[in-house]
């Protein structure tokens, strides 16, 4: 079941890297929504390698193509699957991985587990499956087209932003290649990306998430709180390692006299360290998350590791990398979010039984 | 769906903390599992309030009962139900909370979601149903024997040990009511503590978890990778704000060349920044992670909040509340991981076909 | 999975017949609905042994404790939880199944599965189980009090009725313990049932259930239609052999040209073979199908059979048990039913968000 | 959800017929697996309309295209998604049922339930979708090579076969393309079904399917018996009215002391009215049932019917239509039967920890 991801609004993905297609099948959306193609190809086009000098000079060009579930512009209510070819797969510079062990990667674990791999380019450990969740994504966020849900580049390697996203523009982001609402960081961030190039090494970072216009209600107690769909909706991005939601870490060490969030007479609450959640539902304040990266594990210089006979060999990366993929994963944190909070709207449909 | 946990080995969990009964079912536990009650009884144990000065006075016994599944000592293979009567709620001491929302609780969301609430001691949203996760994480616990799961408080407050897991005595956590391996530490820790309740108010704090002897193998690709379930599981116990594994929102600071780990060919990787979890499924290395807790919610002292009309009142907890709930929540962690870990045990034995 | 029932009202199932109590918790259950206990009770008194002298002496009570999700009359959203004692249980009854194998039980396919077996009373492959379905289709019932949900019994052995369900007065079916809406057969099928027990022999039957008043819209396509969920509900209850609805196999000997519903401009089809559902979704006539239920298998007769070690051995029955159980039958098709259809009242709620 | 079937072995079906594609995604299938491509292409042609002159003239060549999950000829554990394009669709052919709702077809309830459809050869309820159980179903059976599943046509409108799957060569089903072992009722049959076409008109059947080889201990208890799982199954299929496994609906007119199968010392039973099933679960004995089908719904002359504003108008089938399903539906019947069983095989691979 582990390539599926929601409840109600349920998405599957498939695909390798490297084998002729990645996609999905996006099943639980209710009938008569208009679909915005063009939406869901901006967002492609945000997460796609090679936008800049700062990703991957890999060209694809993710054009999807939707199979079902889609009538006169409008859907069915049936499931909609998509598929995007892999056009500019160059497997042979996999050839030197089909019997070594990157480093930090996934071909020890697969091997490991299934026996056999497809060793081209990651097979489907590779962040190109992040195409299917992108699409999915756009396709939720337009059952709930008032939420408002907006990500930046808050941290690259050492680097971060010294203002809350309180205090950002968030209209901004797009405006540089790193998406960050900052233009000063921006450079910053910008020159530490191109000196880790050069170096071909690679770099971490953070990604904050902010989500406005949420009603109050949207979540489900106990094991499906809100923040905890939404950590593993983070987690399950390649090169994720941390979550907070809210005051997170900080918040561990503070008092809870200073940590309550007081309610106002005039609605909301005077602080927001609850991140807008509350026995994981939703309380109508803005939901807010940060999400950390770990640095890309493919180099561009030699690093010793093993092969299948367990010998120490050398490899190095070769084709096209990233020295930092947070910029590009911007898209998917927004398209992995609006998956979540798309399947507790509707989840919340059924509570309307006993309202009346 | 919000109420089960697992994809094979699955717990449903029911109750309200003043209804008459919290518990569970626990489903897909293979037949011919020998029953340890004892084990059970003890994690419940530490779980429990009244364990010290520490934590609330409620004497809970929290004896279980097992209605179904077992035989002889030994697992049928069909469903396990229990149930844990809920013996000492005073729901007195929840009377003025009838009409008003307590700060930071789910006093207000649960009435926004569901147009009525069981107002007494936080209903479902009280951190009593934990006391399922304890049972059928232990249940889990005895499908996987080899599996070393060990969690122990790695913060109060400000305060926090300077020392990692691996530098660390673990089998010292239960010397001192903090459940800290390091004596120095928890005095400091349990001061801080003492010193809260002392002012009515309450504190945060970090729990550091640690697995040992997980075979590689383990995890599933995409959405349910092991640190995705992890994180889902840690961010539904109530109070957790942040979750990471490994490296965590450290190694979001570092570069690749320092990050990766490098395979050894006497086995296993040089350093463990992956923290055993590489793409999703277990290496062999021990997987480590930390877990965040905000401060209880629920202070010795006056607050202001608003009622259901909107206008502004004070409260104040009464009854049996925790100033740090810390350290009891380390037994839950764990518990919660042995459920992870177990569902994913079974999972991987489908694999066996292909591997002859 | 193999003890849960539904979609997003979910009914999860436990209980062996001779261990402590059997049970269940019911999920997905809006908040805000009147709960009517005496329904319930109701329900179950119908299902219960000892009712007549056509049915077992055992004596069982049954009373249901609630254990969660209901305040003060009404639902909380939450789940469900409740246990039924088994208090009459008499184990020496079985004493002498403990190694021999009863001839269609499941004693034999439970031990290979599984290992051990729980030999008391058929365990878990009891009908006693079915006090749990029982509940939780009333329960169900209960989101959807406007849908007439009506079984009778329409066979016994080789007498059956000859009137269709539309020319009987289905108000009538309690006037007799068979459960029959037309007294002359009712008379007929419970001679047989009289003779059957005289000879220590067991007798079969036939059940026909119909849903009046479902709204069109209700099943979901392919492989969820309406008609393939019913199939597995009614095969899910022990002792049944065969499902059709609408024309069913009666139907597999006509021409499309007389087997068609021909559609008329006042509403409705002019014919139902179709029992009220195209295309596995309701079109808003009478929903109706046929369950065939086999003889029981317990004989109060002598049988020969084989024990563990494979060597012949006889077997007589003990204890209390049915010739006849399809009257008590009626009520577990109609709760059975009434789960099945709420549960896609719920899933239908989800579409409303196109409909606008 | 009713686009997934299974539980652990799953496959999701997506494609409307006059959309770009059918396909699906089957998800759970162990690493390792040898795909044998011509095996799924064989059953595909054998579902496949235009086989003969007792079926549709529509040419489709129905070639699947694999996207994901198959490396170097065997599976990766990764799903497999799989896509087989619409290409000889006549949309033309069905412009006239833009407004109008043919007689026992899904036009209407697809409607009331959608708000609106894809009128284009009945859209998402088209036959056609069962392109992808044939192929999910064959994968399937890769993994279970020993089980021998075999279905036929019993029966077409009022002829039958008067002889038992027992006294039949089953290895002669597939000499005549009525896909009946005898030679004289498959005559009967086509002679039946070519008076039927010239009139216009279409006829119904039944199936039987036969299981060899099953070994002990595949099904789960309660709710996902063997028998609830291959109903559910069977009732899923289009134009399917009814299910019966071992003695079925004759068996509810025998006595218990008739209908026992009793176990030999030797191994197996005397007699198979359980159909191999008891308690849900296989006794390794033969699994055999029988399907309903009705006729289909489309006719080559004139009928009345209503258009969306309730007029009457009259409608007649144009393009392509078989006058009789069943002999197509045979494959259909036996793939879906294989992922059944699969599933079940995976499952029961869980219960191995407590048998050592």
């Amino acid at each position: 079941m582990s390539n599926v991801f929601g409840r109600i609004l349920r998405l599957t993905s498939f695909g390798e890297s490297h084998g002729p297609a990645v996609g999905g099948i996006l099943e639980g959306m209710p009938a008569g929504v208009e679909v915005d193609f063009e939406r869901i190809g901006r967002q492609l086009a945000r997460r796609r390698p090679g936008q800049s000098k700062l990703t991957t000079s890999r060209p694809e060009s993710d054009e999807p193509e939707f199979l079902s579930g889609i009538f006169e512009g409008r859907t069915l209510g049936t499931p909609i699957a998509f598929v995007v070819r892999n056009r500019h797969a160059r497997s042979a510079d996999y050839e030197h991985l089909r019997d070594a062990y990157r480093p930090s990667h996934a071909d020890y674990t697969y091997e490991q587990k299934y026996g056999l791999r497809d060793w081209r380019g990651g097979g489907r450990a590779s962040a190109r499956e992040t195409v299917a969740r992108i699409i999915g994504g756009e396709l939720a966020g337009m059952l709930i087209p008032d939420v408002e849900v907006t990500a930046y580049v808050h941290a690259v390697g050492t680097e971060e932003l010294n203002r809350s996203w309180e205090e950002l523009d968030l209209g901004r982001i797009d405006d540089h290649a790193v998406r960050t609402p900052d233009p000063a960081a921006a450079e910053r961030f910008a020159a530490l990306i191109e000196q880790a190039r050069r170096e071909g090494d690679t770099l971490g970072g953070q990604i904050v998430c902010v989500v406005k216009n949420v009603p109050p209600g949207w979540g489900e107690p106990v094991f499906d709180k809100l923040q905890a769909r939404l950590a593993a909706a983070m987690l399950s991005i390649p090169a994720v390692k941390g979550f907070e939601y809210g005051s997170g870490f900080g918040g561990s060490r503070m008092h809870g006299s200073e940590h309550n969030d007081i309610f106002l007479p005039e609605g909301g609450t005077a602080t927001n360290r609850s991140g807008g959640i509350q026995g994981g539902i939703t309380n109508g304040m803005p939901v807010y998350f940060r999400v950390a990266f770990k640095p890309v594990a493919t180099l561009m210089r030699p690093q010793p590791t093993i092969n299948r006979e367990g010998k120490r060999v050398e490899i190095e990366g070769k084709g096209r990398h990233d020295p930092c993929v947070v910029p590009r994963a911007v898209p998917i944190v927004e398209s992995m979010t609006r998956l979540v909070l798309a399947d507790f709207y509707l989840l919340q449909k059924i509570q309307a039984h006993g309202q009346t």
